[in-house]
């Protein structure tokens, strides 16, 4: 893991860094803790929403609420093809397939599909490695309980991660496109969770949220839903999240 | 009001009142806040479940958490016919056909919301009666800002009370039979608040409650669920409140 930039801003210092060929940013607190706190900060890894990036605002902006707030670490890659990372054809296909979709009013749901899975599926291993290299740096080490943060994308991306990796200890997912392949990835899941859907997103129907919400097989889990359209919910706030992950990750 | 009764005990004061016919518990905390804190502490008033009193343990466990961890003050009072005080005839009348409808697998609809409005009708004057004698209080004062947990029938006594009392600024509210009236006041609050529901309550249906959610005026509201029965929920905390009403009273 190489860093490549650094920047220090209001008590969070925000590096970008590279990993192979994933693209990064891990938010820290520009004090570090004082070496007597017996517990290790949580780390929190955050998930973009398709078609943005790393740095997406509403991204940062939490990112930088659980560093200031609650102390905590923060990191999110680029999911591949997206953000600094070289597109390739067959994403551009999919990519063009989507836009064309969308323009002729045509159902995308095959293409979603289809396009979040592939994505998950090489995604997943980058956060592994990603997380191998977080854990190896000093200011944050190997104990520190590490929670998942994704929306759209992000939650199809983090469901699959949380679903093998053990490391993964609660999450907060939201917004997800439900298609049938993520019933059977719910399933394996069992960490605390949270679900949050737009009441009036006008692209994701409630039935197919309440459905996946069901089929985690969480024992601690909680369905949240806030008036507004797709990505566009009023009285949103970083503090819920931060609250859920705290109640689970202590400090 | 005159406290009747008091008891320390892990950081709480608790002290039982009464005002006029009403019967209330306060609960602040052992050590009060020191002088030079800028901001007074808030004011939390828990309405309880029907059937039940102000020392309901859930009611309890939370009114415990608010003043441990939050610092507030929080206020119960019985309902009309409730706990400590005496029931007259009209609602042994309502109780006796509630438990007999229930025996015979009737339904209750009509019966409770017949009985809960008129319990509504009598707390709402109590619960401002009770407000006024508490912010004369010299550790409440005039300025903490207030706000409102009420779970089923506590959540129908509050709403009547937030949308005629402006000194109520954030509710949360749970597991509410829901009936037409309750609509009609639902369009006049427009406080911050949370409705939550047990998702597998087999006494309430959940479509009646996303449509009373949907009738709150309230611009910042947010509808959360969790696995469970009636009253029954999993993985339900006082934190989830606490963090919603600190978001919107301070401290």
């Amino acid at each position: 893991m190489y860093f490549t930039s650094e920047k220090s801003e209001h008590g969070v210092l925000e590096r970008d860094f590279t990993l192979g060929e994933i693209t990064g940013v891990l938010w820290t607190p520009e004090s570090p803790s004082p070496a007597d706190t017996s517990e290790p900060a949580p780390l929190i890894l955050m998930g973009h929403s398709g078609g943005v990036h790393k740095r997406a605002p509403n991204l940062v902006t939490n990112a930088r609420y659980f560093v200031t707030e609650c102390g905590y670490s923060v990191a999110a890659i680029d999911a591949p093809g997206h953000g600094d990372r070289p597109r390739n054809a067959e994403d551009t296909r999919w990519t063009e397939q989507l836009h064309a979709a969308r323009a002729a009013g045509e159902p995308m749901d095959a293409i979603i599909a289809e396009f979040n899975l592939s994505l998950a599926a090489r995604a997943v291993p980058e956060w592994q490695a990603t997380l191998d290299a977080l854990q190896a740096l000093p200011e944050i080490g190997p104990d520190a309980p590490v929670g998942f943060c994704g929306i759209t994308l992000g939650t199809v991306i983090g469901m699959h991660l949380a679903a093998v990796e053990p490391r993964i200890q609660a999450a907060t997912f939201g917004s997800v496109f439900v298609f049938d392949a993520l019933f059977e990835v719910a399933k394996r899941i069992t960490i605390p969770l949270t679900l949050d859907i737009a009441w009036h997103d006008e692209e994701i129907d409630r039935q197919p949220s309440f459905a996946l919400f069901d089929a985690f097989a969480s024992q601690d889990k909680l369905l949240t839903a806030r008036p507004g359209r797709h990505n566009q919910m009023t009285g949103s706030t970083p503090g819920f999240s931060a609250w859920f992950l705290r109640e689970h990750l202590g400090r």
